[in-house]
């Protein structure tokens, strides 16, 4: 019997682990203390209207004869939810067809999962990343080379940045986790021209799409010509409709992805037919009400409110003089700390009460750098930013 | 760019879809025909008014600010869930810890991705079996030997029927999956000692436990002495509760169980913490409710429902002379046709109206055999019953 050594390699404790652990110290030393988390990147809004009434529809349903549902026809999801999701691709002038959409119970599942259909790939991660894409890669033991983001590029690497070795596999988030930095469509163009060029493959997490403020800059990978020959889009309802804790995703493989002969997306279909029993219905009808004219009327009120929180960190940190990126598309603040960013984030948790996290959790190009979000209450933020400021 | 070769060793087409397919063709060439499905192991009851409760009163909480939940504080589940499962474990005498139960959205997703952890292994599968075991195990390349089950022995395949390869994961599913027939603790105990002997690990999957009628019947592995060294549990909501479209399930590592020094239950917890977000709370709150004393009192309502139905099949059976295993501790009836068991799903699905699951597509053992299930309506077995008999 054998175990996976890959593990071994994984380091000791999930970033977001040490920062529960830290927090939970100080708070058993001061438990009077009024503690402000902007740290774990968690909605803290409920669900809007239109989906509380789903969920409720749904689960009377479900206790009625006629009304239960037993297994998904289909582990991709229900028709009406992939069409919902088409349509919202739509609506934003990217057609996809709705069979080329795969409901998914959010974007980490897959995301991870995805490489279950890949053979051996060199893997390209833009450095500082989200911790879940490297911890994968490490457990399948794929080489995992890295693209430096930085404050010179503005925390968006291109691929000129990359060395000469044939990548297979590249990560782009847009708008990105941690740096709040988005991609503008030229820069998306040369990164599809790159993977045509390398027959690689694209995994672009677009989590954050729904943040994006100004209309020029692209909310997904297909609004760029030669893209569906070489991505994969993966989109979630979690930041866009508060369903961190209600786990509904997508991924969408476009019919003409293919490499050797063999579809991506029938291979992915196959894997999750085996592996994935679909998303519960209830949620999934949930999901569908995200996608109504009304569901996205109210995501989107949901969204202005976090994005309101944003501009009170960066006008704050504007105030202060402190260096940032993102903010405007996004729900991160990416701000320059100018010390060991553990270093920070103790002083922020001890000094301000303040839960921030530490940019250096998220690679070596992180350090020197902070990570806070917009997720909070108005209250809260509105408190932790005049901590931020005050001396 | 390379693709999972392994993929090109899978089958065409997965069992139940093909199935699907000739239903669909049958009824497209007959509108009228009253077609009664004893096929997919699915249920058909409605979930029971203490988990539509459970389920309306945590989609009114995620609507309110102070209700609402974000992630799961632990993609392995709420603490509270866990409890509730241990509980119900000690409620038949089982000890096990609360951190010993991760929750899963469902046995398939855990007893394919579990192989994450594992090295290259040998794999030991019984034959008739659950066909997703087999092609999860194709797409990761491990060589896989069979163990017979068959009339002689009852469909109950012990370890003198293996040969001499030293193999290092073990399937056992009881009630088994096809052919309904349950190992007793003797027989288990077997296998356990197999294991050991070994160094071996058992993937027990208990999804049917709760219809297993005879109290001398194991329902858990870790009844048996030794177990919490050599085995995992996959415990499951699907067929206990009605939740096939709800998804919930449980796995259970023991503390104990290690290969090498390393502890299989944190290395589960690691993959999952990187590759999983949990299950949606609401489903985590009616999966509690299945526990509570009301809701198991209704889920063994719903239980003896359905076993109605296994009764009235193999009475039919009886009638007809015709042979069978399974139906008294088991949803499933695995009765001998007596003919090539795709040529007997033709027969019964345009003579008879009735379709049910050709025992080919479990194994080359299950060739000459053919599954029913329990799960229909009382209405609609008495009269795939009666069907079955007349001439």
């Amino acid at each position: 019997m054998t175990l996976n050594k890959n593990f071994n390699n994984l380091k000791q404790s999930y970033l977001f682990v040490e920062i529960a652990k830290r927090v939970e110290a100080y708070k058993a030393a001061n438990p009077d203390a009024d503690v402000i988390r902007l740290g774990i990147g968690d909605v803290t809004r409920p669900l809007t209207p239109a989906v509380i009434d789903a969920l409720h529809k749904a689960s009377a349903e479900m206790g009625t004869p006629d009304g239960f549902r037993g297994y998904s026809p289909d582990s991709a999801g229900y028709p009406w939810l992939r069409e919902a999701i088409a349509d919202y691709y739509a609506q934003s002038g990217v057609k996809i067809n709705a069979g080329e959409v795969q409901v998914n119970d959010g974007a980490k599942s897959d995301l991870g999962n995805f490489f279950d259909i890949l053979g051996e790939v060199k893997v390209l991660v833009p450095d500082p990343v989200y911790p879940a894409y490297v911890d994968t890669n490490i457990m399948f033991g794929n080489p995992i080379f890295y693209v430096a983001g930085n404050e010179a590029n503005g925390f968006l690497p291109m691929p000129s940045g990359v060395g000469s070795t044939r990548l297979d596999v590249i990560y782009i988030c847009s708008p990105n986790n941690p740096t709040g930095a988005v991609y503008s469509k030229e820069q998306l163009a040369e990164w599809v021209d790159y993977a045509l060029d390398n027959n690689a493959l694209i995994l672009f997490d677009a989590a954050y799409a729904e943040f994006i403020s100004e209309p020029s800059l692209p909310k997904s990978i297909f609004e760029i010509d030669g893209a569906r020959k070489c991505a994969v889009e993966f989109g979630t309802f979690s930041k866009m409709a508060g369903f961190t804790g209600t786990r509904c995703g997508w991924v969408i493989i476009p019919d003409e992805l293919e490499y050797g002969g063999a579809k991506l997306g029938k291979m992915w279909y196959r894997r999750q037919s085996v592996k994935f029993n679909g998303v519960p219905y209830i949620i999934q009808r949930a999901a569908e009400a995200v996608m109504s004219a009304q569901g996205l009327k109210e995501a989107r009120e949901l969204i202005a409110y976090y994005r309101e929180n944003a501009k009170t960190i960066t006008s704050a940190l504007d105030k202060a003089g402190i260096k940032y990126t993102g903010g405007k598309n996004s729900p991160y603040v990416w701000l320059k700390c100018g010390r060991p960013s553990w270093d920070y984030f103790d002083y922020l948790l001890t000094e301000k009460n303040i839960v921030g996290t530490p940019g250096a959790g998220f690679g070596v190009n992180g350090e020197g750098w902070f990570r806070l979000t917009a997720f909070g209450t108005h209250g809260n933020t509105i408190k932790a930013a005049e901590r931020l400021v005050s001396q």
